[in-house]
Protein backbone atom coordinates (compact mmCIF):
# COMPACT_ATOMS: atom_id res chain seq x y z
CA UNK A 1 0.00 0.00 0.00
CA UNK A 2 0.98 3.63 -0.99
CA UNK A 3 1.84 5.85 2.08
CA UNK A 4 -0.21 8.12 0.62
CA UNK A 5 -3.57 5.53 1.27
CA UNK A 6 -2.66 6.19 4.89
CA UNK A 7 -3.79 9.40 6.98
CA UNK A 8 -3.36 11.01 10.68
CA UNK A 9 -5.65 13.20 12.11
CA UNK A 10 -4.71 15.78 14.58
CA UNK A 11 -7.45 15.26 16.52
CA UNK A 12 -9.12 17.35 19.79
CA UNK A 13 -12.63 16.55 20.40
CA UNK A 14 -13.64 19.60 19.08
CA UNK A 15 -16.19 20.19 15.89
CA UNK A 16 -13.34 20.82 13.19
CA UNK A 17 -11.19 18.16 14.17
CA UNK A 18 -14.12 15.34 14.28
CA UNK A 19 -15.63 16.76 10.43
CA UNK A 20 -12.26 16.40 9.50
CA UNK A 21 -12.06 13.00 11.18
CA UNK A 22 -15.55 12.27 9.61
CA UNK A 23 -14.31 13.51 5.93
CA UNK A 24 -10.75 11.32 6.69
CA UNK A 25 -12.81 7.94 7.51
CA UNK A 26 -14.70 8.48 4.40
CA UNK A 27 -11.53 9.12 1.94
CA UNK A 28 -8.81 6.63 3.43
CA UNK A 29 -11.39 4.06 4.94
CA UNK A 30 -11.43 3.51 8.76
CA UNK A 31 -8.63 1.28 8.66
CA UNK A 32 -6.24 3.92 7.03
CA UNK A 33 -7.34 6.33 9.15
CA UNK A 34 -5.19 7.32 12.57
CA UNK A 35 -5.59 9.73 15.21
CA UNK A 36 -3.21 12.47 17.77
CA UNK A 37 -4.78 13.58 20.25
CA UNK A 38 -2.54 16.45 22.56
CA UNK A 39 -2.44 17.08 26.04
CA UNK A 40 -1.14 20.32 27.19
CA UNK A 41 -2.52 21.38 30.51
CA UNK A 42 -6.15 22.63 28.62
CA UNK A 43 -8.40 24.11 31.00
CA UNK A 44 -10.89 20.92 30.37
CA UNK A 45 -9.41 17.72 30.45
CA UNK A 46 -12.93 16.30 29.65
CA UNK A 47 -11.70 17.45 25.82
CA UNK A 48 -9.44 14.36 25.98
CA UNK A 49 -11.83 11.84 26.91
CA UNK A 50 -14.62 12.99 24.57
CA UNK A 51 -11.60 12.77 22.01
CA UNK A 52 -10.81 9.18 23.44
CA UNK A 53 -14.62 8.05 23.20
CA UNK A 54 -14.93 9.24 19.64
CA UNK A 55 -12.02 7.57 18.35
CA UNK A 56 -13.09 4.69 19.55
CA UNK A 57 -16.80 4.60 18.43
CA UNK A 58 -15.37 5.19 14.92
CA UNK A 59 -13.27 1.88 14.99
CA UNK A 60 -10.03 4.10 13.64
CA UNK A 61 -6.58 2.18 13.43
CA UNK A 62 -4.69 3.63 15.91
CA UNK A 63 -5.07 6.83 18.44
CA UNK A 64 -1.91 8.02 20.19
CA UNK A 65 -2.10 10.36 23.47
CA UNK A 66 0.97 13.19 23.72
CA UNK A 67 1.28 14.56 27.19
CA UNK A 68 2.83 18.18 26.64
CA UNK A 69 2.94 19.24 30.05
CA UNK A 70 6.43 21.10 29.53
CA UNK A 71 4.89 23.46 27.41
CA UNK A 72 3.22 25.25 29.79
CA UNK A 73 6.90 25.71 31.42
CA UNK A 74 7.90 28.21 28.27
CA UNK A 75 4.41 29.85 27.97
CA UNK A 76 1.62 31.26 29.46
CA UNK A 77 -1.65 32.01 28.45
CA UNK A 78 -5.66 31.56 29.05
CA UNK A 79 -5.95 28.25 27.69
CA UNK A 80 -2.90 26.88 29.73
CA UNK A 81 -3.64 28.95 33.01
CA UNK A 82 -7.08 28.74 34.76
CA UNK A 83 -6.38 32.56 36.61
CA UNK A 84 -5.71 34.23 33.71
CA UNK A 85 -9.65 35.42 31.90
CA UNK A 86 -10.24 34.50 28.69
CA UNK A 87 -10.53 38.12 26.78
CA UNK A 88 -9.34 39.81 23.50
CA UNK A 89 -6.10 41.41 23.69
CA UNK A 90 -6.83 45.05 21.73
CA UNK A 91 -3.19 45.35 21.24
CA UNK A 92 -2.23 42.21 19.26
CA UNK A 93 -5.74 41.93 17.59
CA UNK A 94 -6.34 38.38 18.63
CA UNK A 95 -7.72 36.78 21.81
CA UNK A 96 -5.48 35.96 24.61
CA UNK A 97 -6.34 32.19 23.82
CA UNK A 98 -3.65 32.17 22.06
CA UNK A 99 -1.03 29.77 22.58
CA UNK A 100 2.40 30.86 21.09
CA UNK A 101 3.27 28.08 18.51
CA UNK A 102 0.98 25.86 19.47
CA UNK A 103 -0.51 24.58 15.57
CA UNK A 104 3.14 23.99 14.55
CA UNK A 105 4.09 22.49 17.82
CA UNK A 106 1.59 19.48 16.72
CA UNK A 107 1.94 19.42 13.47
CA UNK A 108 5.72 18.77 14.05
CA UNK A 109 5.06 16.02 16.83
CA UNK A 110 2.48 14.67 14.23
CA UNK A 111 4.61 14.59 11.33
CA UNK A 112 7.19 12.69 14.05
CA UNK A 113 4.49 10.08 14.74
CA UNK A 114 3.30 10.08 11.08
CA UNK A 115 7.00 9.13 9.90
CA UNK A 116 7.44 6.29 12.17
CA UNK A 117 3.86 5.04 10.64
CA UNK A 118 5.11 5.42 7.33
CA UNK A 119 2.19 8.18 6.65
CA UNK A 120 2.92 11.19 4.65
CA UNK A 121 -0.93 12.59 4.78
CA UNK A 122 -1.19 14.52 8.15
CA UNK A 123 -4.70 16.16 8.19
CA UNK A 124 -5.12 19.92 10.34
CA UNK A 125 -8.52 21.60 11.20
CA UNK A 126 -7.54 24.96 11.06
CA UNK A 127 -9.45 27.89 9.27
CA UNK A 128 -8.06 31.60 8.01
CA UNK A 129 -11.82 32.83 7.94
CA UNK A 130 -12.42 31.77 11.49
CA UNK A 131 -13.04 34.60 13.57
CA UNK A 132 -9.48 34.58 15.43
CA UNK A 133 -6.69 35.87 13.67
CA UNK A 134 -4.42 33.59 14.94
CA UNK A 135 -1.39 33.65 12.89
CA UNK A 136 -0.84 29.64 13.09
CA UNK A 137 -4.29 29.00 11.52
CA UNK A 138 -3.40 31.30 8.13
CA UNK A 139 -2.59 29.01 4.50
CA UNK A 140 0.96 30.85 4.56
CA UNK A 141 1.85 29.52 7.99
CA UNK A 142 0.80 25.96 6.50
CA UNK A 143 2.05 25.90 3.73
CA UNK A 144 5.57 26.82 5.10
CA UNK A 145 5.42 24.37 7.93
CA UNK A 146 4.80 21.73 5.49
CA UNK A 147 7.95 22.48 3.33
CA UNK A 148 9.75 22.80 6.64
CA UNK A 149 8.69 19.37 7.94
CA UNK A 150 9.79 18.02 4.70
CA UNK A 151 13.25 19.48 5.11
CA UNK A 152 13.78 18.73 8.27
CA UNK A 153 12.96 14.92 8.00
CA UNK A 154 13.95 14.36 4.52
CA UNK A 155 10.08 13.02 3.79
CA UNK A 156 7.62 13.73 1.59
CA UNK A 157 4.88 15.10 3.92
CA UNK A 158 1.25 16.65 2.82
CA UNK A 159 -0.33 19.06 5.20
CA UNK A 160 -3.70 18.87 4.66
CA UNK A 161 -5.95 21.68 5.90
CA UNK A 162 -9.53 20.52 4.49
CA UNK A 163 -11.46 23.60 6.40
CA UNK A 164 -9.20 26.09 5.77
CA UNK A 165 -11.51 28.40 3.48
CA UNK A 166 -14.78 27.17 5.04
CA UNK A 167 -16.82 29.43 7.08
CA UNK A 168 -18.44 28.04 10.39
CA UNK A 169 -21.46 27.46 8.33
CA UNK A 170 -19.42 25.72 5.73
CA UNK A 171 -18.08 23.39 8.31
CA UNK A 172 -21.73 22.83 9.10
CA UNK A 173 -22.67 21.74 5.24
CA UNK A 174 -20.18 19.54 5.29
CA UNK A 175 -21.02 17.35 8.28
CA UNK A 176 -24.77 17.69 7.07
CA UNK A 177 -23.11 16.32 3.48
CA UNK A 178 -21.19 13.35 5.68
CA UNK A 179 -24.17 12.54 7.39
CA UNK A 180 -22.95 13.19 10.86
CA UNK A 181 -24.33 17.01 11.29
CA UNK A 182 -26.33 15.70 14.30
CA UNK A 183 -23.38 13.46 15.58
CA UNK A 184 -21.39 16.52 15.71
CA UNK A 185 -23.49 18.93 17.34
CA UNK A 186 -24.21 16.12 20.38
CA UNK A 187 -21.15 14.92 20.58
CA UNK A 188 -18.05 17.19 20.33
CA UNK A 189 -16.69 19.23 22.77
CA UNK A 190 -15.45 23.46 21.31
CA UNK A 191 -16.47 25.13 24.81
CA UNK A 192 -14.10 26.94 26.71
CA UNK A 193 -16.43 26.04 29.75
CA UNK A 194 -16.35 22.51 28.76
CA UNK A 195 -19.94 21.78 28.19
CA UNK A 196 -20.44 19.07 25.57
CA UNK A 197 -22.37 19.75 22.40
CA UNK A 198 -23.99 23.13 21.86
CA UNK A 199 -22.04 24.42 25.20
CA UNK A 200 -22.29 26.88 27.67
CA UNK A 201 -23.70 29.19 24.70
CA UNK A 202 -21.93 32.57 26.53
CA UNK A 203 -18.20 32.05 25.70
CA UNK A 204 -16.41 33.17 22.21
CA UNK A 205 -16.41 29.88 21.37
CA UNK A 206 -19.84 29.14 21.37
CA UNK A 207 -20.97 32.05 20.38
CA UNK A 208 -19.48 31.49 16.83
CA UNK A 209 -20.32 27.89 16.76
CA UNK A 210 -24.19 28.73 17.05
CA UNK A 211 -23.72 31.48 14.89
CA UNK A 212 -22.46 29.20 12.37
CA UNK A 213 -25.07 26.31 12.56
CA UNK A 214 -28.11 28.63 12.47
CA UNK A 215 -26.57 30.17 9.32
CA UNK A 216 -26.41 27.21 8.03
CA UNK A 217 -29.46 26.10 8.78
CA UNK A 218 -31.14 29.17 7.44
CA UNK A 219 -29.28 28.69 4.23
CA UNK A 220 -30.86 25.15 4.15
CA UNK A 221 -34.04 26.30 5.09
CA UNK B 1 17.22 48.01 24.34
CA UNK B 2 16.27 47.21 21.04
CA UNK B 3 15.32 43.35 21.10
CA UNK B 4 17.22 42.39 18.65
CA UNK B 5 20.31 43.17 21.35
CA UNK B 6 19.68 39.74 23.30
CA UNK B 7 20.35 36.59 22.26
CA UNK B 8 18.69 33.01 23.17
CA UNK B 9 21.54 29.79 22.78
CA UNK B 10 20.48 26.72 22.29
CA UNK B 11 22.88 25.19 24.68
CA UNK B 12 24.22 21.36 24.84
CA UNK B 13 27.38 21.60 26.93
CA UNK B 14 29.23 20.57 23.88
CA UNK B 15 31.74 21.55 21.90
CA UNK B 16 29.84 22.99 18.83
CA UNK B 17 27.21 24.81 21.05
CA UNK B 18 29.69 26.20 23.85
CA UNK B 19 32.04 27.69 21.11
CA UNK B 20 28.35 29.51 19.51
CA UNK B 21 28.03 30.49 23.34
CA UNK B 22 30.96 32.44 23.93
CA UNK B 23 30.56 33.77 20.36
CA UNK B 24 27.27 35.28 21.54
CA UNK B 25 28.93 36.49 25.10
CA UNK B 26 31.50 38.45 22.77
CA UNK B 27 29.00 40.02 20.20
CA UNK B 28 25.64 40.82 22.86
CA UNK B 29 27.56 40.78 25.85
CA UNK B 30 26.74 38.04 29.32
CA UNK B 31 23.96 40.19 30.30
CA UNK B 32 22.28 39.78 27.04
CA UNK B 33 22.50 35.91 26.63
CA UNK B 34 20.31 33.29 27.84
CA UNK B 35 20.40 29.93 26.95
CA UNK B 36 18.26 27.04 26.86
CA UNK B 37 18.73 23.33 27.22
CA UNK B 38 16.53 20.22 26.46
CA UNK B 39 16.40 17.12 28.29
CA UNK B 40 14.82 14.34 25.90
CA UNK B 41 15.97 11.20 27.65
CA UNK B 42 19.97 11.12 26.25
CA UNK B 43 21.88 8.89 27.01
CA UNK B 44 24.15 10.75 29.12
CA UNK B 45 22.36 13.16 31.73
CA UNK B 46 26.14 14.51 32.20
CA UNK B 47 25.76 16.55 29.55
CA UNK B 48 23.01 18.49 31.01
CA UNK B 49 25.50 19.09 34.33
CA UNK B 50 27.92 19.87 32.12
CA UNK B 51 25.62 22.62 30.17
CA UNK B 52 24.44 23.44 33.57
CA UNK B 53 28.17 24.22 35.26
CA UNK B 54 29.18 26.07 31.76
CA UNK B 55 26.54 28.73 31.66
CA UNK B 56 27.26 28.97 35.93
CA UNK B 57 30.36 29.80 35.19
CA UNK B 58 29.75 31.96 32.40
CA UNK B 59 27.55 33.90 34.47
CA UNK B 60 24.73 34.77 31.36
CA UNK B 61 21.40 36.16 32.11
CA UNK B 62 19.49 33.05 32.06
CA UNK B 63 19.58 29.07 32.02
CA UNK B 64 16.00 27.23 30.69
CA UNK B 65 15.95 23.72 31.12
CA UNK B 66 13.02 22.15 29.21
CA UNK B 67 11.75 18.42 30.00
CA UNK B 68 11.04 17.08 26.55
CA UNK B 69 10.34 13.17 28.02
CA UNK B 70 7.40 12.81 26.06
CA UNK B 71 10.11 12.52 22.64
CA UNK B 72 10.51 9.25 23.22
CA UNK B 73 7.20 8.28 23.00
CA UNK B 74 6.77 9.44 19.42
CA UNK B 75 10.06 8.21 18.27
CA UNK B 76 12.68 6.01 18.90
CA UNK B 77 16.41 5.95 18.04
CA UNK B 78 19.52 5.46 19.04
CA UNK B 79 20.14 8.76 20.98
CA UNK B 80 16.90 7.67 23.33
CA UNK B 81 17.24 3.71 23.24
CA UNK B 82 20.18 2.08 25.27
CA UNK B 83 19.42 -1.09 23.83
CA UNK B 84 20.11 -0.04 20.15
CA UNK B 85 23.42 0.22 19.00
CA UNK B 86 24.89 3.60 17.18
CA UNK B 87 25.65 2.71 13.95
CA UNK B 88 25.50 4.13 10.42
CA UNK B 89 21.91 3.28 7.84
CA UNK B 90 23.52 2.28 5.15
CA UNK B 91 20.03 2.98 3.47
CA UNK B 92 19.70 6.53 4.85
CA UNK B 93 23.23 8.13 4.24
CA UNK B 94 23.31 8.93 7.83
CA UNK B 95 23.46 7.36 11.16
CA UNK B 96 20.94 6.50 13.53
CA UNK B 97 21.58 8.84 15.89
CA UNK B 98 19.48 11.08 13.82
CA UNK B 99 16.15 11.93 15.96
CA UNK B 100 13.61 12.66 13.49
CA UNK B 101 12.54 16.57 13.61
CA UNK B 102 14.94 17.43 16.31
CA UNK B 103 16.42 20.47 15.21
CA UNK B 104 13.02 21.59 14.15
CA UNK B 105 11.48 21.14 18.12
CA UNK B 106 14.38 22.70 19.84
CA UNK B 107 14.20 26.16 17.49
CA UNK B 108 10.39 25.66 17.99
CA UNK B 109 10.51 25.26 21.91
CA UNK B 110 13.46 28.08 21.99
CA UNK B 111 11.16 30.47 20.01
CA UNK B 112 8.56 30.41 22.42
CA UNK B 113 10.78 31.05 25.35
CA UNK B 114 12.58 33.76 23.34
CA UNK B 115 9.50 35.31 22.10
CA UNK B 116 8.20 34.89 25.82
CA UNK B 117 11.67 36.59 26.96
CA UNK B 118 10.94 39.64 24.44
CA UNK B 119 14.72 37.74 22.51
CA UNK B 120 14.60 38.04 18.71
CA UNK B 121 17.75 35.83 17.64
CA UNK B 122 18.20 32.41 18.49
CA UNK B 123 21.51 30.91 17.95
CA UNK B 124 21.98 27.08 17.22
CA UNK B 125 25.38 25.55 16.55
CA UNK B 126 24.73 23.45 13.51
CA UNK B 127 26.90 22.54 10.81
CA UNK B 128 26.14 21.39 7.28
CA UNK B 129 30.01 20.60 6.82
CA UNK B 130 29.43 17.68 9.45
CA UNK B 131 30.03 14.54 8.60
CA UNK B 132 26.89 13.31 8.87
CA UNK B 133 24.22 14.54 6.76
CA UNK B 134 21.46 14.88 8.81
CA UNK B 135 18.76 16.64 6.87
CA UNK B 136 18.13 18.98 10.06
CA UNK B 137 21.21 20.70 9.88
CA UNK B 138 21.27 22.29 6.58
CA UNK B 139 21.18 25.98 5.35
CA UNK B 140 17.98 25.05 3.33
CA UNK B 141 15.98 23.61 6.17
CA UNK B 142 17.41 26.20 8.89
CA UNK B 143 16.43 29.21 6.57
CA UNK B 144 12.90 27.37 6.12
CA UNK B 145 12.05 26.89 9.57
CA UNK B 146 12.78 30.55 10.59
CA UNK B 147 10.23 31.63 7.89
CA UNK B 148 7.87 29.30 9.32
CA UNK B 149 8.90 30.31 13.17
CA UNK B 150 8.01 33.91 11.99
CA UNK B 151 4.89 33.12 10.44
CA UNK B 152 3.61 30.67 13.39
CA UNK B 153 4.13 33.71 15.89
CA UNK B 154 3.99 36.41 13.65
CA UNK B 155 7.64 38.01 15.18
CA UNK B 156 10.50 38.35 13.69
CA UNK B 157 12.89 35.78 14.88
CA UNK B 158 16.46 35.64 13.52
CA UNK B 159 17.63 31.76 13.70
CA UNK B 160 21.37 32.41 13.54
CA UNK B 161 23.86 29.27 12.63
CA UNK B 162 27.24 30.71 13.08
CA UNK B 163 28.89 26.83 12.58
CA UNK B 164 26.85 26.38 9.28
CA UNK B 165 29.61 26.62 7.09
CA UNK B 166 32.67 25.46 8.95
CA UNK B 167 34.51 22.20 9.49
CA UNK B 168 35.29 20.82 12.42
CA UNK B 169 39.05 22.83 12.76
CA UNK B 170 37.23 25.64 11.56
CA UNK B 171 35.53 25.08 14.91
CA UNK B 172 38.47 24.64 17.01
CA UNK B 173 40.00 27.79 15.40
CA UNK B 174 36.95 29.89 16.17
CA UNK B 175 37.19 28.90 19.50
CA UNK B 176 41.12 29.51 19.11
CA UNK B 177 39.96 33.10 17.96
CA UNK B 178 37.12 33.61 21.02
CA UNK B 179 40.32 32.54 23.46
CA UNK B 180 38.72 29.56 25.12
CA UNK B 181 40.46 26.63 23.42
CA UNK B 182 41.45 25.02 26.04
CA UNK B 183 38.29 25.70 28.18
CA UNK B 184 36.09 23.97 25.05
CA UNK B 185 38.69 21.17 24.77
CA UNK B 186 38.58 20.46 28.38
CA UNK B 187 35.30 21.33 29.78
CA UNK B 188 32.79 20.32 26.98
CA UNK B 189 31.17 16.91 26.34
CA UNK B 190 30.49 15.56 22.61
CA UNK B 191 31.40 12.04 22.98
CA UNK B 192 28.54 9.29 22.77
CA UNK B 193 29.84 7.36 25.71
CA UNK B 194 29.70 10.30 28.29
CA UNK B 195 33.35 10.98 28.65
CA UNK B 196 33.92 14.55 29.20
CA UNK B 197 36.44 16.48 27.40
CA UNK B 198 38.92 14.56 24.68
CA UNK B 199 36.26 11.52 25.52
CA UNK B 200 36.38 7.78 24.90
CA UNK B 201 38.60 8.28 21.93
CA UNK B 202 36.83 5.70 19.87
CA UNK B 203 33.04 6.82 19.16
CA UNK B 204 32.20 8.81 15.74
CA UNK B 205 31.90 12.07 17.68
CA UNK B 206 35.23 11.60 19.52
CA UNK B 207 36.94 10.43 16.32
CA UNK B 208 35.16 13.60 14.40
CA UNK B 209 36.44 15.98 17.01
CA UNK B 210 40.06 14.46 17.49
CA UNK B 211 40.23 14.67 13.83
CA UNK B 212 39.00 18.22 13.86
CA UNK B 213 41.44 19.19 16.35
CA UNK B 214 44.29 18.14 14.86
CA UNK B 215 43.63 19.30 11.80
CA UNK B 216 43.55 22.83 12.85
CA UNK B 217 46.88 22.24 15.41
CA UNK B 218 48.41 21.34 12.13
CA UNK B 219 47.21 24.52 10.21
CA UNK B 220 48.17 26.56 13.70
CA UNK B 221 51.93 25.46 13.01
Amino acid sequence: MNAAEKALVIFSGGQDSTTCLFQAIREYGRRNVHCITFLYGQKHGDEVKVAQKIAAEQRISTHKLVDLAWYAQVTTNALLDSAVEISRDADAGYPNTVVDGRNMLFLLVAAIHAKSLGIQDIIIGVSETDFSGYPDCRAAFINSCNATLNLAMDYAFRVIAPLMRLTKAQTWQLADELGVLEYVAKNTLTCYNGVIGSGCGSCPSCVLRQRGYDEYMELKG
